[in-house]
This record gives C-alpha cells, sequence and structure tokens, in this order.
C-alpha cells in the first residue's frame, strides 16, 4: 500500500477535527469527534475509529505517511510536550507525540500550537500561499497569533511567541483577561468586544437598537448579533466594530514596522464582520508604517474557516516527513 | 599573501568608521574618516586610504577576504542598492555594492542597514553571542532596531524591518518625527527625550533644577546633562527617564510576546542613562508577557559601544565569504 495521504488534526476544548489530504494538500475527507479533555488517549481512540472508517477501516492505517497535530495551548514542537492548555486540562503536561504514536503506531508524528497549525495551513493552501513572509491574527474567544519568517513557522525560544493579542496598545485601555489593560484582545476578540458593547447598552452611550438587542440575548449575545444590527447601519454598533478594527490595525503597523511581512492574514470567528473590522482598520495601516516600501502590505481575511489548524497540521506533516 | 581579515565598515552622516577584524572576528585596529555625505566614492577613496595606511599600505588589499559596510538608510542586502537615507542624500539611489568594488577591487562587498550591522555584532561579538534569537532597541536621536530569527537577520520583504521606534504605544502620545504620535521613539529616542524635559521646564511642573539646566544649555541640552540632574536626585529628571523606560517596557512586552526572543539588547547613547531607564523598564515587562515560560527574557545593554556596526559589518562580510 503506498503510503501518501496525510493526517491533519486539529484539537480543541470540545471537538478534535480532522481532515485526510493527498500529498499535495488536498483534503480528501474531514470529520470531527468530541474531545475528552481529561484524556487524550480516549480522544486519540475516538479520533483513530473515525479516520479508520472515513479510509476504509483497515488497520494500523497503511496509507497514512504522517499525521500532524495542532493542538490549542504552549505546544514544544521539540520534544511533542503539551505545556498550559486551559481547555484541555487532562491532557497538559503530556507528552502528544508519544500518546498519539500508542495509538497511531508505525506513523510519524508532528505537533504544533493550533494558532500555528491554522496559520501554516493559510500558507500552504490558503490566502497566504505565495508568499515568504507571513503573520496571522486570529480573531476568536481570545485573540492569536502566528508569524512565519522565510517560510518557516516561528515558535520562539520557549514556544511563547505568536500572542499577538496581548500586545499592549494603551497602558490606560480597557481590562483584558490577561490581567493587563489595553491589548489588542480586549477590543477585537469577542469577549472584549461584547463587554464594550453591553457596556455601550447600560451606560447610555448606545442607541435604542443596542440596548434592546444587549436585553433581549442576554448571555447569548454574540459578535453575529451584534454586526447583524451594524450592517443594519446602528451607529452605536458600527463603532464598536470600527474601534475594533482600528485598534486591530495599530496592532497590525506595529507588526509590519518591526518584520515588514509580504503580507497580514485576518482569520478566525470576529473576522467573519468583514468590512466592519477591515476597512477602518485597512485605512489607518499605512500611515502607521515607517518604511514606504512597507507601507502597502495587504491586510487579508483568512481562505480555509474552521479545517484551516487541521489542514496546516497536515502540511506540517508533509514537510517533516519530506525534510527527514 | 593569506587572505585572513574582513573590513567592516559603518557609515553615518558624518563618519565612516572601519574596524580590521580577524577570522574570529577580534579587533586588530580602527579608525574614522570624514563621510562625504554627498559622494559615495570620495568617502571610500578616503577609507581606501586610511585602511591602506592601517594594513601597512599595500595596493589592493592582499589580506581582505571581505569587506562589510553597514549604512544609515534602508540597504536592499541582496542588489546592494540604498534606498532612503537622509542623511546620505548623495548615496540614495546608489548601488553600494558596485561603488564600494570600484574602489576595493577584488574584495567581496556584503551590505546591509546600519542597526543590522550593530546588531549582528552584538550578536556574533557582544551581549548577544550565545543566543539564536535576538532583538535589539537602538535609543540614538531617533529609536532603531532589529531583530534575529534562528540566528538570521530579519530584513524584511521590502528590507523595512526593525523599526521598532515607530511602534504605537498610544494613539494620543506625544507627537513624534514620523507625523505620529506615541511611537516609542517619543519617549526613548534623545529628541522626544529632550522635548519632554523642555515641556516639563517651560510647563512648571519641573522643579526649579531642571528648569535652570534647561535655560543655561538651551539648544545645547543633551541626554548625558539630563542624566546627571537625575543622578544627583533630581525628581522631575527621574521621571522623564522612568517614563522612558516604561514605555521601553512596554515595547519589549510586545515584541516578546511576538517573538519570544532569548534575549533584549538595549543600545544607543540614550541607554547610557543605564538603571534611569533599564531599572523602571524591567520591572514592567515580565507582568505584560502571556507565555510564562518568555516572562524573565534578560533586558541587556549592548557590549559593543560605537564600533558595534563595524564589528557587524566585518562578521557578516566573513559569514557571506563562508556560507558561499
Amino acid at each position: 500500500m503506498k503510503k501518501d495521504l496525510y493526517l491533519g488534526v486539529d484539537t480543541g476544548g470540545t471537538g478534535v477535527k480532522f481532515v485526510v489530504t493527498d500529498s499535495g494538500g488536498s483534503v480528501i475527507t474531514s470529520g470531527e469527534v468530541p474531545t475528552d479533555p481529561a484524556s487524550i488517549t480516549v480522544s486519540m481512540r475516538r479520533l483513530a475509529t473515525a479516520v479508520g472508517g472515513a479510509l476504509g477501516g483497515e488497520p494500523d492505517f497503511p496509507d497514512l505517511a504522517g499525521l500532524g497535530m495542532a493542538c490549542a495551548g504552549i505546544v514544544n514542537s521539540v520534544t511533542g510536550q503539551l505545556g498550559r492548555s486551559p481547555n484541555l486540562p487532562g491532557w497538559q503536561g503530556r507528552n502528544l507525540t508519544g500518546d498519539i504514536g500508542r495509538v497511531f503506531r508505525d506513523v510519524p508524528v508532528t505537533v504544533a500550537n493550533d494558532v500555528n497549525g491554522a496559520l501554516y495551513g493559510e500558507f500552504r493552501q490558503g490566502a497566504g500561499r505565495d508568499c515568504r513572509n507571513l503573520v496571522m491574527i486570529a480573531l476568536g474567544t481570545g485573540v492569536g497569533g502566528g508569524v512565519i519568517i522565510d517560510g518557516k513557522l516561528v515558535v520562539g525560544t520557549h514556544f511563547g511567541a505568536g500572542e499577538i493579542g496581548h500586545m499592549s496598545l494603551d497602558r490606560d485601555g480597557p481590562p483584558c483577561t490577561c490581567g493587563s489593560r489595553g491589548c489588542l484582545e480586549a477590543w477585537a476578540g469577542s469577549t472584549g468586544l461584547l463587554r464594550r458593547a453591553r457596556e455601550a447598552a447600560t451606560q447610555g452611550t448606545a442607541n435604542d437598537e443596542l440596548a434592546r438587542l444587549v436585553a433581549r440575548r442576554g448571555e447569548s449575545l454574540n459578535t453575529l448579533d451584534l454586526a447583524g444590527l451594524a450592517a443594519g447601519g446602528d451607529v452605536a454598533a458600527t463603532e464598536i466594530f470600527a474601534e475594533a478594527g482600528r485598534r486591530l490595525g495599530q496592532a497590525i503597523g506595529n507588526i509590519v514596522n518591526l518584520l515588514d511581512p509580504d503580507r497580514v492574514i485576518v482569520g478566525g470567528g470576529v473576522a467573519q464582520a468583514g468590512d466592519l473590522i477591515l476597512k477602518p482598520c485597512r485605512e489607518i495601516v499605512p500611515g502607521l508604517i515607517l518604511a514606504e516600501e512597507a507601507r502597502n502590505v495587504p491586510v487579508v481575511i483568512a481562505e480555509l474557516g474552521p479545517l484551516a489548524a487541521a489542514v496546516g497540521a497536515a502540511c506540517l506533516a508533509r514537510e517533516m516527513e519530506i525534510s527527514r
């Protein structure tokens, strides 16, 4: 049997998503099983069953040339160790490579952080596929990110790189979940964005529509609700996205002044607000960049959607295999 | 004659500094000739005469295995072209490699930006010599910087990387020479720092000593005057350095969250204020960094002083030679 397939896996606190790709990185099949946050072995057995079903049920996965695992948390790509990972308490401190290898015997395993997985997916198969120097900012509940320099993921000395969400943009800004104030995440992550919407509603600076939406949705208020209101012309909701966009632009200006990449990709659920965030962002970026040649850096939306990290993990597995 | 010497050159608006190093990077001799800002050829002839004298006067520099030139401005290390360089108007747009080669025949030429030269010098021979991932921030009249990832200089797609001085730390901060507000440079470059001292003096928030110093020194006020006052216990002068240090810390926090380097080196004339800046800086850095493992990043003073860029240029020439 020819080993020419790659399994890419993206593990979060609730689901283990997977894709099987061919050697060119194209997705052949995909699926998801529930994560067991207490046990990596239970989760991997569920994954193996689902992948086995998708590939025709042969034992020991004779087609798989490699497995890439993107995982939430601080991932040591060299040792395979998972560091802090708040949503996977039972996985913390485990050696991912070893634990996965006990279920997927004989398949070479590569591990990475989940945002780096998504960045690598966009780099190989998505919005950054013609780049050498690339930055991604993922606007989710929090804000994460990743950096590729000269075609390689920058993981940092302690595997702590890419924490773009905690770039301090104003010491006196709104509080952030990390304990600081004025981090990018406090404006552009959904937690921060919704907090600002609730404050605008209660502080009476919002018009009636926003206040009514906040009251009606209560704890289930989400950024899509808010984007719908803004798309309908609501001034207060629009301004909350615009400020998120301007803060995103300030962060991008800072990153481009530091690294001068080919392109910046914006992904994550909040990015679905599209031009509500991206237009004000793109308007301020060029004026913040010193080197004239670097000013017109394209700021683009991610292309791969929720499977980005799984696709990227499959690509990482393939590249590791190739470079062996 | 054995080719085992390297000539490292650092060209600024007023002087062309040079070092001759052995193949291990140790400085054998050094010197300086005046820059002709209108003509690279005139400047290079002056340099050749001085270097020829230092090396014993043989024509065509038979001992030189390579020449590295660090130059103020945007330097395309691939083509050798010098982009914008406000202090070298007659050099702008010239091909440095070609022009230098016409004077230093048969000597291979490598070119880099001056701050990248200084960073590379510290990386090979100074405060970063045991690092793989390194960031330098040079606090001069303005604030520049550079990044090394995995042992390689990060120059950026358009050779515009390293502009750390224009990291926006507060949209409503003091004005910066670049036209923005609240850039790191507006607090921690000497122009910004002295502007803040003059403002403190005239706005009556300073005590008598600072006001008297500003009045006495007028246009010739410099950061050493101010540091002297602060070292003597003056509260207003101390606070100006402390705020520069806290803003430097905010910038370092942002960079470490993004890149997680081994170490951050602070250089440039303003860094001579030492603990007046570094103590408040080091106090706030750990609290700004998300990844626990990255929090104790050492923030250290540059070791090589004014010859750093020339030493780094010599090292770059050597490495280019080796990797050919």
